[in-house]
């Protein structure tokens, strides 16, 4: 394959992340990197920044839509002195039951994630916005999707199946899961090692985990939607359907009110009454009863969900942290692997206070690991390998 | 404390069961019990047995509500020549977050269980039904309410709280548990067991499972209603809420179309499209691959709780079966248990087979057990205790 300069696009609800790489046989660089956030607000700002996390351009405006914010992203690039990318390649929230892996993006396959947006709602119409925009600007460029629900459509079935009745399997109502980008990435990071039993959390605002074994997916903790699975900022994670029954008859709920509640007000920052942000409810723990028990319960959360997944596997030989919170938040590392002795899990308090690779003590059964995830990277492998491999499939 | 006869009655949605108890300090022995079933249809049917499963009545007949079929047992019991009870003790579904034990039915209880029926508007309301319908006919019959709620009252906050905003859990939402009469039960049997880490399945139509250490519960998983936690025979157990707010937006459900899929149409009965019944399921499996999925399903559901469980706990060295399914059902035993191994479960195929006492094999590191559950005992035992404590509490 040759070499490719790809622009890797990232959609969030009123932001634009994105990253350019040089993509060889030889070497993955990634040449600059940058985000628009606030989109469509008048305090809109532009940050491009060098691999070394050098700033190369901030700046504030009003970007009204995704389409303006596109149109910064390439202006500014050219500007800086790079050149045009051979391809473009999108991060799409949701595949649906048929993607099963990464795609030319066409005229075919945009109708049929149209015909998915009553599966995200939330989010597929902002990244079908995003490839428009790139379309009418350029429009002989390639680009690509890649898709966060892909990585586990090998699941079994048993695993996939919702509780529902079967008419609805059909209609397309089973559990997705996400994050898959960061799994990929992850697991391609293990290599070998993930030919044993092996659960990764990905663990950052949304926040999921996955049971691996033989390199392959064997269940996850997101459902239909990313609302689903373990506590999260905002989001719930799973419920007992009477909490939401209770709420529309009881207290006059609509769907529109119920999803801000599941979404936006739940998790940490329900349960903290103040933030969503883990870093900030560790910082304030030590004074703030309530900001402790929000960090207990996703951690109690989070152990929970291992424990389960290491059922499906039967057992657990490595534990990956993700994610912006698995990364970098080592307490909360430490607090979800108390309680996991009886798994064979044993931490380093020294190295798991310094994030290092192996995070385990000598003596552990399960190895535990730090591996930072790279889901820009996954986006401009898959999109590279989707160019090279010629027509659309 | 005297000895006592005491009526125990146990509400379903179209059913009346009723057990006789005669309690003291030396014996607890049941002299009768039956049942009322299909109340308010034409082919309703009174069945009034011996302790030893001889039947002392079987007839046809019409009892148009709950009124009726109070009438009927109090009839029959007469006629076949038991004396009139000394009290009533009856199983409520819910007693929200303040009845934390059993309680003499007084007025004051009885608005204040009044207030409760939004949190169990399918059951609360029968059930108090049955008490109005008993103080008609006897006036002055001490009458004991017995919680299904009231045992998990002493569970930590971290496991009674769902990740919702704070001031729904001041409005009282939150995870209150079920099947208490049957885990206390349990928990009396064990004795002294009990006080190393226990795990409690109650297996039926509606299943749930509890961690149990020093006798206390830990957590649970059923929730704010009966319809969380693992899959059922027409429930569905904890849900992404991104399915109910997809099957509200974009397939036109309202909260009592939802109420009627989550309740009556999924579980068991969703996945294999016919039958909700777990004995139905275990004759059909060989033939039918829809069957064979649904059990699977339960028994998938039901063994990751189990490892969920057994992180609260830290291990589980006690697994108790009971219920329905858990106390009959040996193939569905084997299934929860094979891929246990790693909590150091394991099952003795004759010992199981046979339902025994003790299931698990000699060498096995968790003692696994089959408890049959007696809640109308419990309830027995129960309002004996509350009329000899004199007054209301």
């Amino acid at each position: 394959m040759t070499t490719r300069e790809i622009l890797c696009l990232n959609v969030g609800s009123s932001s634009l992340k994105f990253a350019l790489y040089r993509m060889s046989d030889e070497a993955e660089a990634l040449l600059a990197s940058g985000v628009v956030e606030r989109l469509g607000q008048p305090d809109g700002r532009f940050w491009l920044g060098s691999p070394h996390g050098e700033t190369l351009a901030d700046m504030s405006g009003e970007f009204p839509e995704h389409r303006a914010a596109v149109r910064q992203v390439f202006d500014s690039l050219e500007k800086h002195g790079f050149s045009a990318p051979d391809a473009v390649g999108h991060r799409l929230v949701h595949g649906g039951p048929d993607h099963t892996g990464p795609q030319r993006i066409d005229a075919s396959l945009l109708a049929a994630l149209r015909r998915l947006i009553p599966l995200a709602p939330l989010h597929l119409p902002s990244e079908l916005e995003v490839i428009a925009a790139v379309a009418a600007h350029f429009p002989d460029l390639p680009q690509a999707a890649c898709f966060d629900t892909a990585f586990h459509r090998t699941m079994p079935e048993l695993a996939q199946r919702l509780p529902l009745p079967r008419d609805l399997w059909g209609e397309g109502l089973r559990r997705y899961g996400f994050h898959g980008l960061s799994y990929e990435y992850v697991v391609s990071v293990l290599g070998a090692a993930a030919r044993r039993r092996t659960i990764i959390g990905h663990l950052g605002n949304g926040a999921s985990l996955v049971a691996i074994q033989h390199g392959r997916p064997m269940d996850t903790t997101m459902g239909l939607t990313p609302i689903g699975g373990v506590i999260m900022g905002t989001r719930s994670g799973d419920l007992d359907p009477g909490v939401l029954l209770y709420l529309l008859r009881e207290k006059g709920y609509d769907a529109c009110r119920l999803e801000h509640l599941v979404n936006e007000q739940s998790g940490l920052r329900g349960i903290s009454g103040t933030a969503a942000d883990m870093k900030t409810l560790l910082a304030r723990r030590e004074q703030d009863p309530r900001a402790r028990e929000a960090v207990a319960s996703f951690c109690y959360s989070v152990r929970k969900h291992i424990g389960a997944l290491a059922t499906v596997l039967g057992g657990v030989e490595t534990l990956v942290f993700t994610g912006g919170i698995g990364e970098r938040a080592a307490p909360v590392r430490w607090e979800i692997c108390e309680g996991l002795e009886h798994l064979g899990v044993r931490l380093d308090p020294s190295q798991n206070s310094q994030h290092a690779a192996t995070i385990s003590a000598v003596h552990s059964a399960c190895t535990v690991r730090v591996i930072p995830t790279k889901e820009d990277l996954m986006i401009a492998r898959h999109t590279r390998a989707v160019l090279s491999s010629g027509p659309t499939r």
